[in-house]
């Protein structure tokens, strides 16, 4: 007899605010500094997770295709970890979606982890505590762990696997932050942040990055519970500038930015100069995440419009965290 | 009576390997960390110092020009320290001209001080040692104590203002190295090197970026002492971004590159890794320094100008120190 349990998630892509990168146990995904980001409402993997006894193996269909090997071994190591810990034995069947290209400076991986997580759980009908399901999340990708609470969240440094846990610290409508996206490539990325982390003791400067950045989280997590815009938009592109200089400066060097980049980041400070409430922030890739309050949100839209290499612009408003859709 | 004393002498900018940035004395400009150049043949400043007697106060023509009060005052404290080295209460007659673009990442300031050190202790017939020269020169600009010396050289650290002196590592015919010079704009930079030496211990990365200097500076000396090209192309690259990761890490942020900037340095990765002896360092400035071995000199020309946003390409050699034409 075959028994079949199954459920669907939705989780959103985040936007970090203060960076998380390098990892003191790359196993379990234990960072060397805590973050903080907003999740993007509307930028979403939607997963479905089905246990099923009868198959042999776990497989995953990807944005509607048969998904790379190399895919599929993430996957079900993270199927492991939640099998062992829900305590069944059954192969998966995933297969989930994005509704924003992959591997472009828009967190893929910390949605499908944070839906797979929650999907995962909830098709095995056991239910976990948010905490516990963001430390879960946490070792498929470091940044899923903050996509499955509400709107803005911190993911805390912690100790050991179970205090490294992510949790909000306000709800979307808090503070009406808008991402405006200027997206200059769809082209995915030639080194994907799980490899990235791994890199990031080779900088002579990410231990100078990370010792600052527990106060730098201080004054971003205060700037945002105030709604303090010019305080927020120093912190969070110096921060950004600080991760992208331990990138660089890593062996190999990683360089995310592309000239429209640059291009985009210097008018972001331009405009800011000139009154509008906007900063910048970049992940391991190209496309530049201009954080606006809402009042700045279309004149930021149609000024990226006009900077050569802007290819797209896609906007997105603090968002809520994971959902059960069904299941 | 009057009289009149009268010295020109021709000095090149220079392209540091191992770069200098941030001082732990501004007044005197002992630098945080050694540095290690090379100089450029047939980019030069030529300047004329006439001490006269007669004159109230010290003149300054730059590039045919009566100079900026701004810069008059520079030259004129540098002025000071010659006439209080030399013993003399003349004031002086500068005239100075550049053959190459002023204050887009090529070294002016270095060129322009190093000439003025050589002309104004000439023209007061006085003789100083090499060293000594190298001294005064750098306080009127770090770098310039380094446009004296011939070929290769290196600027030490010191103790004190008598030892942080410069001196050749290796004549120009030592090894035929050509910095193919890629210029994106010619627009003066907004913030000058002397005023971005005084903010780079804003940056949290600088002391990081000091502390590996040494050890860099020794890894490309005996590189260029070896002419092993590939050691060296990795540790110049790398000193480089580290200097930019600081500039753009700083309060406020200094970002020198430009769109084709970052597009040239990307090429000059992916060109070596094709096969050409070539890498890439920037000073404070957009301009893109790409160090050849004489062999991939051409192609790397050719393929830089086919660059959009590379308004023209220089090519310089190798070349001697700073030396008098006359008097």
């Amino acid at each position: 007899m075959t028994s079949l349990r199954r459920a669907t998630a939705q989780a959103p892509a985040n936007i970090a605010f203060i960076k998380y990168w390098g990892n003191r146990d790359h196993r379990w995904n234990l960072p060397q500094n805590a973050s903080l980001s907003m999740n993007l409402d509307g930028l979403y993997a939607e997963t479905t997770v089905t246990w099923a006894d009868d198959q042999p193996s776990d497989t995953l269909v990807l944005n509607g295709e048969s998904a790379s090997q190399e895919a599929l071994a993430r996957v079900s190591t993270h199927l492991d970890i939640l099998r062992s810990r829900l305590n069944i034995r059954s192969r998966a069947e995933v297969i989930s979606k994005n509704n924003f290209p992959m591997g472009a400076g828009i967190a893929s991986s910390a949605a499908a982890f944070a839906a797979l997580t929650v999907a995962g759980t909830a098709a095995a009908g056991v239910e976990l505590s948010e905490r516990e399901l963001t430390t879960i999340a946490r070792i498929g990708s470091g940044s899923a762990s903050r996509s499955i609470p509400t709107g803005y969240v911190e993911w805390h440094l912690g100790e050991a696997h179970e205090n490294s846990f992510a949790e909000s610290i306000a709800p979307p409508e808090h503070w009406a932050l808008i991402d405006v996206i200027a997206v200059v490539s769809q082209a995915h990325k030639r080194v994907g942040s799980k490899a990235g982390h791994r890199s990031a003791d080779t900088s002579d400067l990410q231990a100078a990055r990370v010792a600052g950045a527990a106060s730098r989280l201080a004054v971003c997590r205060r700037a945002v519970l105030e709604r303090d815009f010019a305080t927020f938009a120093k912190v969070v592109e110096h921060d950004s500038n600080l991760m992208h200089a331990v990138m660089m400066t890593s062996d190999p060097p990683l360089f995310y930015w592309l000239p429209p980049t640059l291009a985009i980041m210097e008018s972001v400070r331009n405009w800011r100069e000139d009154g509008l409430h906007v900063c910048y922030t970049l992940d391991a890739g190209a496309n530049v995440h201009c954080l606006c309050e809402q009042s700045s949100a279309d004149a930021v839209r149609s000024a990226l419009q006009t900077i050569d290499g802007v290819v797209d612009v896609r906007m997105a408003s603090a968002g809520q965290g994971a959902r059960l859709i069904s299941g």
